[in-house]
């Protein structure tokens, strides 16, 4: 038997998710040998500091300080860009795959801004851009859209793309504990980032959308084109009404296509759910991820969304499933969604709905002078806008000399209710900007 | 540019899976095709019946009798059996990886029974065996498992793998209606077979938990080698039971590896499940399966289990893998754990575990004669066999003249419990055999 073909692997960045998938390629690397019929390699791994302390025992001999070096070098056949951010995270994508090697990556931030330039050098050289670890961690949600759920189209996809946010609405929900407060915890605990902008205001959930938005539409949406809205208003009290009503209260990115019409919409916003749904029971740093097809009806995946461990997992799945690229005829990669077809027009055949074609019921909670006929006048200027309210809570608020009223409506749209939103805002009764949450009328 | 290359397709069975594939394919095609760079054509399909009615519209010069002709014609590249049964469907399958073809197949008594002799005829000849609609209907279960949690080792797989069972279990648990009712009901309207008993009584869960520990495993376990009992002895009243004590009631497949000694145990029964556990609340016709991986951890995948519809995206997905393994270099398809390690031996390194290994805790149903003395005897039965109990409830049986003692036990194991029982069925005020259920105590 002649030796095994060595399949060499540069690692860019050597932080948590580096060297995690240091460890567990090691030790998986005889299984997977064994099944691949090759020997998998780790020939270098670039890292910022070369001096730094890291858990894993790497030789000196294979570190270095130039990721750039690491993504031209020919020897080198699968680049693992694991560096963050998205400057030096492009250049050494872009460097690889003009090489036409394959290059995985678990960064959405990098995807959702220079996505289309990415795969556009993918094409062009013959490289690979694999990204499994981008969304929802461990889950295989980017094999399951790509592959296993081919035979589809997608008129719905949503989910839960953040477990920071995830672990800090549950525990706002299960403690009754005020957002700062568990967010410090979430700090101290290492569940949150030390700035937590990026996770709780909605953008990092974002940013995954618009990866799951590419692979099922073939298409780019920016953030700046999504509805996306945080966690960071929300109160316990908020939780308590909506268990009133019946629901919980999970941060949701929602990609709806109508495919009569090809409009699509991209949203990121707290949102309630019933609370018989499975998804408002998946709870602490877990995601999930329901997808509508329209041949498989509903799917669900359900699993830890980061963390070193469940990264890594996703991480080597792409590098085995880079093996099978490396060894073979590239091209029966099967291409993204129309990915040829949208050629320098981002949309695509699609065009973003809009607002008004955005139709949901929506909980409103309006923090307002405790006088009276304040109620009447919200009810009058929800009456104008033709907002019809179905429910309405009506108690004392947080804060002294105020009253909360917490609203929830019939069916209305986006353009409406905001129109509502804009006009309760200028009440001279309003002490604070109210607050909007849709409600999730998932069928599944 | 020339003529895209032609993939060739034979049905081999034109049932209710069968014309589904035809169907979505034939919707799918164009855009499959621009992905793929190839031409897909379903170039025959094979039926029992040449003058059956369809609901799909087939050119009567593309329709045969003759299976095996499919199988064996040097034309065809993929060959989709979709003929159900053990005997001409392992006869097609067989022919066709002789020829090096790729087979398709949504047949897990067919896996169960003949998958060794299957899997070795596919190597012998540079073959493949695709299986991904065998378990779990549309969810992407095997290809999650083999590609998605490469990286991972399995020590539990657990899941409702049965849309009829769950649909009659969560028809008995919400309505309150007895089995015998339900079932009717659900043959009624189609979620049953005439023959009920392959569901029912946990074959056709136990034939997927030998799918899914092929996989995982890479061994093949025998349904006789496992433990299987069905829902059929369960009454309205053990969900009443349940509930007091916090469960719902689910048919589960449980896969357990110790990587320690290696023991593995492969179990169908009825199981109790906390309440607030996410499977509990799977309803209907649903599955789900839970896979704990050493290093992802827990992700949990939920979708439809069967029905024409969902099998046809698996198969189809299959049939898309099909054309990438057609293209390219064979041996780069990643093979199934250790598959040519076992080598004749079945269970290649693992050994069943024995029964006293299998622990857990127990729920029993007792029917007894209504006199006093009773539940002492059945106590004093349980600590000679040194199963302890953990709660009793007793009130009146279903049945004149008779007590139901239900308990629930701390943890014990399968050969002491079995000892009990054997115990406890022989006492005289035994009416009708004790009924067992296990709780599930998963803490994902």
């Amino acid at each position: 038997m002649s030796a095994p073909h060595v399949i060499r692997i540069g690692l860019c960045g050597l932080g948590t998710v580096g060297q995690g998938v240091w460890k567990h390629l090691d030790h998986a690397s005889a299984e997977l040998e064994s099944r691949l019929g090759v020997k998998l390699e780790i020939t270098v791994a670039a890292v910022r500091d070369k001096k730094k302390k890291r858990t894993v025992r790497i030789p000196a001999t294979k570190i270095t300080d130039d990721p750039i070096a690491v993504a031209s070098d020919p020897a080198i056949d699968i680049v693992c860009e694991l560096i963050g951010g998205t400057d030096v995270a492009r250049d050494v994508t872009l460097a690889a795959l003009a090489l036409g090697k394959v290059v995985v990556s678990a960064n959405k931030a990098l995807i959702c801004k220079h996505g289309a330039e990415i795969f556009a050098m993918a094409r062009k050289h013959g490289g690979h851009f694999l990204f499994e670890a981008s969304v929802a961690g461990g889950i295989p949600i980017i094999k399951s859209l790509r592959e296993g759920l081919v035979a589809n189209r997608f008129p719905l996809i949503y989910g839960i793309l953040n477990g920071t946010c995830n672990y800090i609405l549950t525990q706002m929900e299960e403690q009754d504990i005020p957002y700062a407060s568990v967010l410090a915890d979430a700090k101290a605990l290492g569940y949150a980032e030390a700035d937590e902008s990026l996770d709780v205001q909605g953008w990092d959930t974002a940013h995954k959308a618009a990866v799951l938005t590419y692979l099922a539409h073939g298409v780019w949406v920016q953030t700046e084109q999504m509805v996306v809205e945080g966690i960071d208003r929300l109160t316990p009290a908020d939780f308590r009404h909506a268990a009133t009503f019946g629901y919980g209260i999970k941060l949701l990115a929602i990609i709806a296509r109508d495919f009569a019409t090809n409009e699509l919409s991209v949203r990121v916003h707290p949102t309630l759910l019933p609370e018989s749904h499975v998804v408002a029971k998946v709870s602490g740093v877990f995601n999930a991820v329901s997808v509508k097809g329209d041949v498989v009806g509903t799917t669900l995946y359900i699993g830890r969304g980061a963390g070193q461990d469940a990264t890594s997992s996703a991480v080597i799945s792409d590098i085995v499933d880079a093996v099978a690229l490396l060894r073979n005829d590239r091209r029966a990669f099967i291409t993204s969604r129309k990915e040829a077809a949208t050629k320098g027009r981002p949309l695509g055949d699609c065009r973003l709905a809009p607002a008004e074609h955005i139709r949901g019921r929506y909980y409103l909670r309006l923090t307002v002078k405790d006088r009276p006929g304040v109620l009447a006048q919200v009810a009058s200027v929800m009456a104008e806008k033709n907002v019809s309210i179905a429910s309405v809570i009506q108690n004392r608020a947080d804060r002294p000399d105020a009253a909360s009223i917490v609203l929830t409506t019939h069916e209305s749209n986006e353009r409406a209710i905001q129109a509502t939103l804009a006009r309760l805002a200028k009440l001279p009764s309003m002490v604070e900007a109210p607050l909007l949450l849709r409600i999730g009328d998932f069928a599944d």
